[in-house]
């Protein structure tokens, strides 16, 4: 809707647009259903960014319980059904635009269509695990500790569950930190009353006599759940590209030029969940589910339709997420990563406070940098500590990274400090000194 | 003390440090006493970073209640006074470096010396403030709405007087924010309870039968005090470093390379709030009286005279505080300041959120960004919303002012987004692209 809306913007009535969307509601946030789950956020009309009728208003034709079921591109036209009057027929473009995001992953285990076995993507999905927690249930097992496990996890606590159990078959949550952070993720879990199983490879889910899930398993044992919730990540949504022969990444994700308009095709374009997306320090493709990069995809899709030219720059893989009161934020190649892309790295990780010692409320940060050696270029950082102002200092790095900065150019950078908001050396000052001392020390 | 510290370790028992200090206390965090007045910090100790022991700990040979009284440059010694003991006498120097700091500027108008008016820069003067409070006082001025005024009168509020009025000679507060960003700051002011005069030129200070302030006069009437707090800022202290002959800038620091070498001398450092900086965008020197500052000024020292070069790369005018829970973040030039450094400037300001907008705590936030016509080039920003969360991604600003980056580039950056944090686009985002938008536009 992105897209749509840019190109309505910058064209108006020169140009139709057709919007098909096979469900009931139109761009709302879907990383805001954890804080609607936790009780945060009051109704699912809040996550709804922009209605039906809004968009219509804007002059976009947007027909719901609309899906595309093919692509023709030879004759520019695309086969959809209308899934309320059950009828299906062709609709010519000029230019299309694929958006057709990404759908989580749901392992093929026995049991994992049980009731009570339960995703968290759409609004739908939000409205099921509520639905859940309303009708009584005592315990959740949420499978996967990434940002969505988590959040979920936080929020199943909030909502006063007896038990809380993580699953996740990494050997730390977060897998996207490196390790050493990771352990304080893992224990602000702890912390929170969670019970956080690692290495805990799901085997299958078990069923009550009622049918709906009981318990999952794994490898260890089991545990009870009257509610399960899937969080272990999406993958694109590529059907309808791929039956039309478009060109789909290593990753799974539909493979585009920096303008967004997939490779090797002349009037087709993509954006979101569904396509790679270029991170511009290892120069690799990856598939990120991020509201951000669809976001901008949008504009870029929609500004070049409307004759603008716009590229997407690529990413670096900057994230912020929070358990209770610890924030996390990370950008950048992890240790492991930088070196898996050839990179020669230093690092130096740094322990500090959000504000200055003595204000009553400065919380404890730690913060590790990567940088290659020689050079001092930073290539990542990752910050984990007590909020709030720990985690979108993520964000300074991210900009120095983003400019090809070196550990000691940002080290020397007039950050702002105040007693209630930094040390007098901020603590990515510091981090990023300690890096740049390491990056010229000889090997 | 930084340059102290730093070259002794660099250095060790190959140099001999002498460090002398007319107080009593050494190394205390100035920026931290509104917080000690408020209650935030409970004790004076707690600002205090390190002892004169534990300097003499690290093999500083700190000579407390010594005051300088002259630079004999020319055969390299200071007469030096023992307040203690009354005595003076000639120490010899190979390298001599000056850290006099500043002084606040205390107006010559009728009664300034009277009881009850009060600066505020040593633990001294946080002690006598908080002595007039605990005594009862009801009513106070503060006199000057820059930072440390208003977190004084900050101060003032929390600890329960009935009338705290700030009077301020200039038609807003916070006299580096540009006139719109100021205006939210006086509201904020006026919304914890503050009077707040601006355009008010305060003429005198009246006294009562006892000798002791009742009352602060401008042009336009009197303010009764039990209580007066000068916050007008501060002067370089030079005075030592002018009677050695030493080179002294048009804005009344001592001016130095960038290696905090002073200009036109052989073996004189300087550095802290005494000496000028220079401003990176304008070219222009300032001086700012801020420990970062003065801390890597002596990191700069300390470095060069312990054998590696190390330059001061100048600054950009980053600075952060607060009023209330509205947090003020401002870096690079001001609107109107841009214009007389010579640039050709437009403008963005933006009305966004700290958090996603349907999140529960997300505050509003303005952001104005200043960036120069056709190339984009960002020459400044500023911030003002209702935190956590809002000022301090005037770093994100700072960064990417420091190198060099377009506001079409800034707004490209992959900055971290979760709905706990920042709206889809984070405001620095949307600020940056209207700035693009608004540089791209022909005049």
């Amino acid at each position: 809707m992105s897209a749509a809306a840019t190109v309505k913007r910058l064209r108006g009535d020169e140009v139709e647009v057709i919007a098909f969307e096979r469900g009931e509601f139109s761009s709302y946030s879907a990383c805001g259903i954890p804080y609607w789950i936790a009780g945060d956020v009051p109704d699912q009309d809040a996550l709804i960014a922009r209605s039906p009728e809004e968009h219509r208003a804007n002059g976009i034709d947007l027909r719901m319980r609309h899906l595309v079921e093919g692509i023709d591109a030879g004759r520019g036209e695309v086969v959809v059904r209308d899934l309320e009057a059950g009828v299906e027929h062709r609709v010519g473009f000029d230019e299309l635009v694929i958006t057709t995001g990404a759908r989580p992953v749901r392992p093929d285990l026995p049991g994992v269509d049980a009731p009570g076995v339960l995703g968290v993507q759409s609004l739908a999905d939000g409205a099921a695990i509520r639905a859940e927690l309303d009708r009584g249930a005592k315990r959740a097992v949420v499978v996967g500790a990434g940002y969505i496990g988590i959040e979920l996890a936080e929020a199943m606590v909030r909502r006063g569950l007896q038990v809380v159990t993580v699953l996740e078959g990494a050997a730390q949550p977060m897998s996207t930190l490196d390790p050493e952070l990771g352990e304080k993720v893992a224990a602000a879990m702890a912390g929170m009353g969670m019970t956080v199983r690692t290495g805990a490879r799901v085997t299958g889910f078990l069923t009550g006599p009622d049918g709906r899930v009981r318990a999952v398993t794994t490898e260890h044992g089991e545990d009870p759940a009257d509610l399960v919730v899937l969080g272990i990540g999406v993958r694109p949504e590529v059907g309808l590209a791929k039956d039309a022969g478009l060109k789909i990444g290593a990753r799974g994700g539909i493979r585009t030029d920096d303008h967004q308009r997939v490779v090797g095709a002349e009037h087709i374009w993509a954006g979101g969940d569904c396509v790679e997306v270029r991170d511009r320090i290892s120069g690799q493709y990856l598939t990120v589910a991020l509201g951000t990069h669809a976001n901008r995809h949008g504009r870029v899709i929609g500004s070049n339709l409307g004759g603008q030219e716009v590229r997407f720059p690529g990413v670096i893989g900057t994230a912020i997420s929070k358990v209770c009161s610890l924030e996390i934020g990370r950008t950048g190649l992890g240790e492991q990563a930088a070196r898996d892309a050839g990179f020669n790295v230093v690092t130096a990780t740094i322990e500090s406070t959000t504000h200055a010692g003595y204000m009553p409320d400065a919380g404890e940060l730690t913060c590790k940098v990567i940088a290659e050696r020689g050079t001092g270029r930073l290539v990542g950082a990752q910050i984990v500590g007590t909020g709030p102002g720990a985690g979108k200092r993520i964000d300074t790095f991210a900009t120095a990274i983003w400019a090809g900065m070196s550990a000691d150019e940002l080290a020397h950078v007039d950050l702002s400090y105040a007693p209630p908001f930094s040390p007098t050396f901020d603590p990515v000052t510091v981090a990023a000194r300690q890096a740049a001392t390491a990056a010229r020390r000889p090997l």
